[in-house]
């Protein structure tokens, strides 16, 4: 499976009065995470894969994030991200974020990807996950 | 000239390490002022308006803040924002944000109203306000 | 067990490319509604509540979220909260949130009340919830 | 003068329904493209600051945007930044933000350097920056 590493540097603006990431932010780092797997698979950005394939976006269907240790602003840290499942019209992707060496949240996410409904273009409906992209991000 | 006020009771989530509002959060409260403003002008929502109108926004150009007092969360604090120019493709808005009284900052924003370039729907450019509308942002 | 509602305008900046809520926004609506919940109960805004409790506040341990039907800027969303579960010193919350009455979301939210530690002040560990706090999330 | 330049990707979740930059997120930038130059300047980052120094903070003043053509998702920028004034107690930063060689929106930006009130640890007030750091400020 396609797995990505990058890291990222806790901002001031990140963080909440107790001086800790305020938790919505880390599914904002998730969420470009999964951007940037997408990107390596691709090998563009979200904005030319819009355009590319004819489809909607990859929507969150169900997350989850386990917190274990709070990081901080000048924290430098570590986001780990891996396709965990490849299916027929969605996939599962497993984000870790560690500071040192040491496991500080996971987060999971099942997306579903989508294309405008032929029957009403103001609403999405699954549609099939490329085969070249759904390759890629198995990692063959 | 048109004129709207709302309480906003700031959150945890506004503020930042220093226990006070992260700044740019204050740009959000402005806009998110800017479409109550213009809601009230046209009876909908942005949405339906984005429908009804025939154009692709009204993007800023230049906006300004000066800050006085500090907020934090908890704080209940007044925004009162009032158009103070309607010009034929661009107005501006002026925002006061205070707390039991007084002034804590202000803001000032010129926009533009923009449509699709007709050479090229991926471009945006200035285009004449519905006169109605206009008419309404005067408070006629 | 003690429950919140209330009603919320989808913001222009709460959205994403595709015209709907981007996803860490609803975490950042979530945590609002149980400081709300929160406030509820002890009749004080987080602010005050930090100064009258020796405690440090109530970290996310863990959370999930669940996405039927997306919303959009415009729309204005019903946001319940209620306890579900209110131990020594931990605390769970889940929410929904509903447009015209059908679910579109819901989160699920186990939090920890936490105090400075006593060994070192730049840590955190869990502490019991104040009694009087404990029996009125319970809706005693 | 000392300045800072730094590439950035522009995320999906920096961007609006119109497919732009949501301009509070300009701000966030800035924000972030100030500390990177002051821990430019002091050679560490600014949670180490905070302590090193006895102060509370570089809180704006007053700040200013000009737009001039909108960017997106995916694309990379350069935010040049740099002090234009350093005074006793307050500093001016102008920053730049381009893609491609083209000049996409610029900000300015008056700081003061604040401390804890002696009277009263809970307000802040104007204090000198310290002159190790001013002199550095100013690429001395």
């Amino acid at each position: 499976m396609l797995k990505n590493i990058r890291d990222y540097m806790i901002e001031w603006g990140d963080c909440d009065p107790a001086g800790i990431v305020y938790y919505p932010r880390y599914f904002e780092m998730f969420d470009h995470s999964t951007t940037l797997l997408i990107s390596a698979a691709s090998g563009v950005t979200k904005y030319e894969l819009l355009k590319k394939y004819n489809f909607a976006g990859y929507p969150m269907v169900d997350t989850r994030a386990k917190f274990m240790m709070p990081t901080r602003f000048g924290d430098t840290v570590a986001i780990e991200s891996v396709f965990t499942k490849v299916g027929t019209s969605s996939f599962d992707v497993h984000h870790k974020i560690s500071k040192d060496g040491k496991l500080c949240l996971e987060g999971f996410e099942t997306r579903v990807w989508v294309g405008r409904d032929p029957n009403d273009a103001s609403k999405i409906k699954a549609t099939p996950l490329p085969d070249d992209l759904a390759a890629r991000f198995r990692g063959e």
